[in-house]
Parts: C-alpha cells; structure tokens; sequence
C-alpha cells in the first residue's frame, strides 16, 4: 500500500506536523483539502488549484455516484485521470450528503435507502457498495460509509447510531481497498464525550490508516465541536493522521490545529468566495460593499494570489454585482489561496516551535471571527446565505 | 495619434493583410476582437485572453455608461488599467444596445432617448455624450453614435436613418477624441447597396481613421449580408481599416475577408461556448451529446488550447451537464482560441498569397457549416437558444 504517516515535529495532544505519502504524492500536514464536489472544486480548473498550492482535493462519492456514474470514471482511468489532477484525492463515502442532500432516507443495518437528490431516483447503499464505489473512483484515501444524525440528538440516538457506524466500519475493513488506498475509520457520537473516545478506542481495534472526525459543524457551538474534537484525538493514536471533516472557518483550523488535528475538508472558502466573502489575514472583506467602487488597491495587499496580483477591488466587485462568471474564478482562487497559506504559516509556526506566538498573532489581526459574531473593518463576518442560493449554477450541491 | 494603418499584403477589394498601430501596441489585421461586454470577455480573465492570442478586446459603452458608470473607470485609470489589459481596446458607441436591449427608444435629432434594461432608468445619448463616455473609458479606437434600424426596414426609412447616421458621425468627428484616439466613422444604409456606397463616400468625405460596418447580421441572408459588405467596401478607401461589427460565424470570417474586411467582433465563439457549441476545424461539437460521455479524447486533437490540452470531452461533457462554473471558462477559452488560430491562418495564406487555397480547405473540412443547415459529424449546426436563457448569470446581456 502507498501510505504512511510520518510526525516531523510536535506532540500527540498539541499541534503537529506531519508528512502523509500517498500514491500520488507527499502532503505535507496539517493541509486543507478543498472540496471537489463533482470532480471539480466549483468555478475552478485543476491548474488553478496547482497554482494556489493545493495539495490534495476531495471528491464527494455520492455526487459523482449520481452523476456522470463511478463506472464511466473507472473507465476513463479514475478520478486522477478524469479531473486530470495528479496529486493525491481523498473521497467521502457519501454519508453525509445521504443525510444532508437526499429524501427518502431509510437506515437498517444493512445500508442506507435514500432518493436522489438530482431526479427522485431510489438508490440502496451498503457500506460494502460504498467501498466498491470508492474502488472505481480509486482514490489515495477513502472514508468508512458512515450514519449522520441531526443535532441535537438524544444520547441513546447517538449512541445507537455511533454504534451501527463501527459495524460499517468493521464490514468496510473487511473489504479489501485496493492496493494504493488507505481506509479511514469516522468517529462519531454527537456531542457526548464519552461516545466519542469509546467510538475512537473502537475505530483503533479495528484498525484503519487513519481516523476522521464527524459529525460535527452541524450547529453545535464551536466550544462544544472543539470538546469533541479533544475527546476523539485523546482516543486516537498518535502515528495516525487525524481528519476533521467539513470544518472550518479560520480560527477553526488554528484551533483544531492547536488540538492535534492533520487535516481539514470544507466549503468555506468556495461558497463563500460565490457569496462575495473573501478572506483576509484582518477578517472577511465583502466585496459587494460600496466602499470598494472605485478602491483601486487588491483585495489584500499582502496576498499574491491571480485575483490579488492583478485585479482592484473595484473591479472584482464590479464583476461580482454584474454576476459576470469570471468573477467566481477569481475570488474563490483567493479563498483557496489564503487558506493554503493559512496552513502553511500554521506547518512553518510548529516547526520552528512557535505556534502560540503565531495562534496569539492570528487573533490580534482577525477583526472579522465569525465565532464572536464581531463587526470586523471589512463590514462583519462571513455569512453562506440567501445571496448564494439567487445563483442556480450548481452551488447548492457543493460538499 | 497613436494611430497608423499599413498594408502589408493583399489588394483594395480581395484579402489583405495589415498592420495596426495603436496607442497599446500593435494589431496584425485581418483580427478578431472578442467582445468584453462589461469590461470582462464572459467567463476569462485578462490573462486567458493572452493565453489565447488575443490581440484586441471590445467593451460595450452602453453596458459600462451603465454598470460601473464611466466616471468610475475614468478615476481608475481607463478601461485597459480597470481591466489588467495591456493591449488595444476598442469601445463601441452603445448605438446597437440602445437598439437591442433598452426599452422606450425615442430617436431625435438632438440624440436618443432611452430606458436602462438594469432598472428602467432614463438616459438621454448624444453624439457627443458617447465621444465623452467614450472619452472617459480611454480606448485606443472608439466608434461614432449610429442609428440601428430593424430588419426588414423600408427603402426610405433606411436612407433617412443612413443620412441621420451621417450627420451624427460629423458632430462625432467635430469632437476632439482625445490624442491617443482613432475614430471610426460607421457604415449603415439597410440592404441597400447604393444607400451603402453613398453612405461609405459621404464617411470618407468626413474623414475618419477606420470604417465600421454596422447593421448586418440582423435577420437578412448571408448572400445579402456579403452584397452589403462588398458595397460598404468599394466606397471605402483602401487605406484605412474596414470592421464588420458584429459578425460573425467562421465561415463568414472567411468569405468577409476574402472582400476586403481587416476587422471583426462578434460574441458568437464565446455565448456558443456557454451553450455547449464548440468549433472545431470539422465543425461545431455539441459538448452535451451523449455519445461523449467516456470519451477520453480532448474537444478537438488538433487544437492547442488550455481545455484541448488538459480535458477530455467526457470530463467538459459531465461539468457543463453538472452546470459547473468552471467549463464556461474552459470551453469558452477554447472557441476564442478557434477564432484566434483561424484568423492567423488566413494572415498566413495572404502573405503567402495563397488564400484561395486556404478558403477552398475551410469548406472542404468544415461540415458544420451553419450557412448551409447542413447536419454535421458532430451532431449539426450551432445555436444560441434556449439553453442560453436559462443559465441566467449575466448571459443576456453580451455584446
């Protein structure tokens, strides 16, 4: 198998540095992985993520399950091939959006009976046709099919549904991944500790290259994912690399970071930059605002990313009110960009041993955390809302 | 002025090939100028147009009088510093919007009346208004005010509106267009071939840096649309460029510049894009076909662009189903690179003199000729219909 971990530098419970080898590649970790939800991260090429340093990209199983079919993928060479991107991808299992995207939804202990989101259409998942699926999509790593439950939820559906998921993961193990793959076990249990380090000490027996967390950013407070995060990562192996699934925003990161977490799945970046939201290292400048109509300066003087390089405020927000669709490009690849870099200043920080100075520095320059509510300079924080849902093309289904 | 016109190689009334000189660099002519309707060709950025060889891009002044407003650009330095675009820009004079889109057009001699398509606001345009907003946006090459007619229009309606045109052209040329400007007088005269020539004499005798073509590609024929060119062309002088504004499909590339066209804008290679026609040198492929679904091949083998080079027409085929932002760049980037590559060929056959042959090649191999309504190889001829309505992201408005 083409995987192994190897820590470069910290410890098991604080922040660490690592480097992953895959089939396609070396990650250096912590690493952001951006979401590609139909082979594709939404309004950008392959090139464009090479160009803002993307190291690994996601694909959502059950998307590309749906549409175009994993058996055109396989048969166009897989995923690496399709999306013509050769370094590593990770893909879900498809868990999440059954839960999230789909009616119909039936769990028994065989699998999951949901209807498709795109035309009704009835599908039946087990976690087995979930490997098989992953199979032909042939990714570097690939998740356990996994149950999603709401929050909140009682501690008896937590943990009845925490348990079906070790079934899963055992009957997952069982499959043989193919060769180049790693498998990564989920832990869940809602948001009771004692669920969650039961569900990692569990995951561990059975053994997997590597342990996600999920379940959580599902409208528990960030106090209380960040406990759970605490109580998943104490029960996990330390050679192991841990991944926190579908957060975050910023200070996310910095904080899960600072609690041992390697890796990171999330939307953020591209639905917020189609939502106008871009990031900054002082907070989240909307560029919709009329106080950038003729603000000739880039979005962010210190970014060296495409948008910033060469194009004025002024001109992105002219191109963002008119809906012009290179627009969408642009900003999405400066979201993209700064958390690259975000993680990179995070990996440069442990290794010098100098990662509280960087955490202390991150929060004396963000004016625009999303976790304080604050008004930051930039007019407030980031917000996926009602303006994102005005543009019809595909941005609903994204992660 | 930064202006000189040259003829390189070729004769009055047959192809040739030029040389254009302009305040941002040098255009070699017969060229085609993609259309940057609001300062943005639909779906690439400035630096995809360089990739694909463009040498010129036109904005529409009625689009960005509009939407920034042209004081806004005036304050950021012009359209090209607005733009990040270093080469020539040519502006319109928003006579053909005003005709197209606007609502309430009441056409005086003092100027037009009209009603903003954006939100119904009144906007009254004078020929020296446009030279102002033309002034203000700082092309190298700006239009005069015309009036459009509808097609078919009355032999008299046509001459009073020519004689209209005429007189608005002389308040256009009264106005001093700045120092690093050239003015192009505009053709009209419906499909009347002496109100044509008479209208073409009556613009020399004003004297104009270049001459505009207008009012074609309206409803009429192609044999028609091609008598108006050839008699535009005669009554033009044979040293100054001559652009056909707003056409066309290759084949009328070709049979224009074998009468005598250096110049040419159309948003034909780029809202074809967006509805899933590609050219190609056999024709015009239809990226939503099904039989394209695992096919691992690139659009077209011949073809040297970004999409050719990365893609296969499976991978386009599943993101333009999926409505994906991102293949309305690549496949739009691939038929502006079409038209590039096209129009460098026939520069190549006139100086080796051997245009004819050229000519008798491009039909010999194009089977999706939509001149002909001939059922091509990939599946017919294109078309911009409703498909294009319904990605409603700024796509209405082009041109």
């Amino acid at each position: 198998m083409h995987f192994s971990f190897q820590i470069v530098s910290g410890a098991h419970s604080g922040p660490r540095r690592g480097r992953l080898s895959l089939g396609h590649g070396v990650v250096e970790t912590p690493v952001f992985v951006p979401v590609g939800t139909l082979g594709a991260v939404k309004a950008c090429s392959s090139e464009d993520l090479l160009s803002c340093g993307v190291q690994m990209v996601l694909a959502n199983t059950y998307h590309l399950y749906l549409r175009p079919g994993h058996e055109i993928i396989r048969r166009l060479g897989g995923l690496n091939a399709f999306m013509n991107w050769h370094r590593p991808i990770l893909t879900d299992s498809g868990g999440f959006q059954i839960y999230s995207l789909s009616s119909l939804r039936r769990v028994s202990e065989e699998g999951v009976l949901f209807r498709s989101h795109l035309d009704g259409s009835e599908h039946f998942l087990t976690p087995e046709k979930v490997m098989e699926i992953q199979d032909a999509l042939d990714a570097d790593i690939v998740m356990v099919l996994d149950e999603c439950i709401g929050f909140p939820a009682a501690r008896s559906d937590a943990e009845q549904s925490m348990e079906r998921t070790l079934r899963w993961a055992s009957r997952c193990r069982d499959v043989e991944p193919g060769e180049r793959r790693a498998l990564f076990g989920i832990v869940q249990g809602g948001v009771y500790a004692d669920l969650r380090a039961r569900c990692a000490e569990a995951l561990c027996r059975i053994g997997f290259e590597g342990y996600g967390i999920g379940g959580l950013g599902v409208g528990e407070s960030k106090e209380t994912m960040l406990s759970m995060v605490e109580a998943s990562v104490a029960g996990l192996p330390a050679d192991a690399p841990r991944y926190l699934m579908g957060i975050g925003e910023p200070a996310d990161l910095v904080e899960a970071v600072a609690r041992g977490i390697d890796m990171f799945d999330c939307v953020v970046p591209t639905r917020n930059a189609r939502n106008g939201s871009l990031f900054t290292a002082c907070g989240v400048l909307h560029i919709k605002n009329t106080r950038y109509a003729s603000d000739s300066d880039p979005v962010d003087a210190e970014c060296e990313c495409l948008a910033c390089r060469n194009y004025s405020r002024a001109y992105l927000r002219h191109l963002f009110l008119s809906r012009e669709l290179s627009v969408y490009r642009l900003i999405s690849i400066h979201n993209i960009f700064f958390y690259q870099k975000l993680m990179e200043r995070m990996r440069e920080a442990i290794s010098r041993g100098t990662f509280e100075e960087f955490r202390k520095r991150f929060y004396e320059r963000w004016h625009g955390d999303a976790r304080q509510g604050e008004e930051g300079p930039f007019g407030g924080t980031q917000r996926c809302d009602a303006a994102c849902e005005a543009l019809n093309i595909s941005m609903d289904e994204e992660g």
